[in-house]
């Protein structure tokens, strides 16, 4: 955040203003009352399905509505990690965020952000390798698919 | 490992002794075919139902048999991390391997390791908050918990 | 169905044109990419999962806003059927209606069928027993329960 | 079972004698703590994953171990019929029964019965369509698949 003495460089605030609004995914995710486990609440392995069916309404429809379908290729998670904050209630809206963390040559980190009544219910990422549909084997990131991305960047320094 | 030339130094070596073996939870987790995704192996999510399942048949069955029944007690999942090495496929032996690597006073972290044909296909670990069964409520290991889990405690570094 | 030639009673049709029409509770259920099974549809016993879903959005969120919480009580599914005519395909529209059979004194049977594209992709019913909440032991049906389920009796005769 | 002053025809006790002894498929099917949903006992959809899977242990694994693996072809459902007599309890042996009530030429019937402490808890039918692996429309049962289930067909009347 600049503060009052910063000195921004011009060349770079017009950057800053061409680049486009930094964009989250945001979806409402319906509940199941078979989500919720013998403790009364949303199972926290049932959650990491909502992560994958969250990233597969962005990614897999969102995208391919937008004009980019090479994403519903199969995916391999190779990394899962979840926060979980407070319990998540069947019955109340749950509301999801998705952005990026990193894009590599092979590979990207697809971050969520989930939220009951405003309040932060659980946060997480998953690392997700694209395979060649063909072949099934890695594959790099296209340049389309590196341009879709880039607006969902995060960009926690700037 | 020792190689050929190490020097043991006595008191460690007695320590070592004295210390309980180093233990592991070791179950054959039975899959189903409906644990499967479009995609034909086990779904990255419920990997992390099969990784509830080893933990209760650990803490809430084994531990239980062995006179520890406390850990029966509803237990929140603070945390959660899974990397994936390798698919796994239905209709072959899954064996998983617990252990802990943290013991503190209100929570502990439970590893997973598992093994298909003898090959690494996931680790993992979770965060264990237990819960006071009449409040809800946070509440602290009891001695019998920690000495319970204390020959499960991976000590990497020993 | 009255034939040409019937005489109909003038009380009678009063007393039709007075009862409520014949309602259906409809909703459109979200599906998720995790509900196909290896063959590349929404898995068979899946599909008892949104059965489950449609009837708890039916009797214990839509009849509790409207005044009537008493179906919130754990109920037992004492019986079930399902036909399945087509394949139910993730990322269409799944529209469920959903109606009762049968409201005898301690049991009711909800009908359901499911619609994709127009087309319908599988119906069914399931007997089910309301638990009184504090004995856990099957109880009758009330009144205001009764009158609650009238309106969605199907009157496949008259 | 016949009594002590049964007299049995000596016809009908050749037949018998001839027949194949009646057989059915025996599994003890391993529970998870979150097939449990919050009334605290196995879901009654859940209940149809488990059936699902017994038959799969049979049609697709024993019998392919047996020398028959055609059946290890998509199969569709075509119907469902579940009568769910006592709760389904997590941490109780529950064991299966599965043979066949009808065999015809593009379909079958499995039956299914499930007992905890050896009282019934569950019983069942699915009739399943096989289908052919190149085409993916529905197809005869093979001389071989006809010969394997015989010996699984309950007769009752006999």
């Amino acid at each position: 955040m600049p503060r009052e003495n910063t000195k921004v460089v011009p060349s770079a605030s017009r950057a800053a203003e061409n680049r486009p609004a930094r964009q989250r995914f945001e979806c409402a995710m319906p509940l199941r009352w078979s989500d919720q486990d013998v403790n009364g609440h949303i199972n926290n392995a049932r959650i990491v399905t909502l992560m994958e069916e969250a990233r597969i309404l962005w990614l897999n429809q969102t995208a391919a509505a937008e004009g980019l379908d090479s994403f519903r290729c199969p995916k391999v998670v190779a990394s899962l990690n979840v926060e979980y904050f407070r319990p998540v209630s069947y019955g109340r809206e749950l509301i999801m965020l998705l952005d990026v963390s990193r894009v590599g040559s092979g590979s990207f980190t697809v971050r969520y952000a989930a939220f009951q009544s405003d309040a932060p219910v659980f946060s997480g990422s998953t690392v997700l390798v694209p395979l060649d549909a063909a072949s099934n084997a890695p594959r790099k990131l296209s340049a389309a698919e590196n341009a879709y991305l880039l607006p969902y960047l995060a960009a926690e320094a700037s």
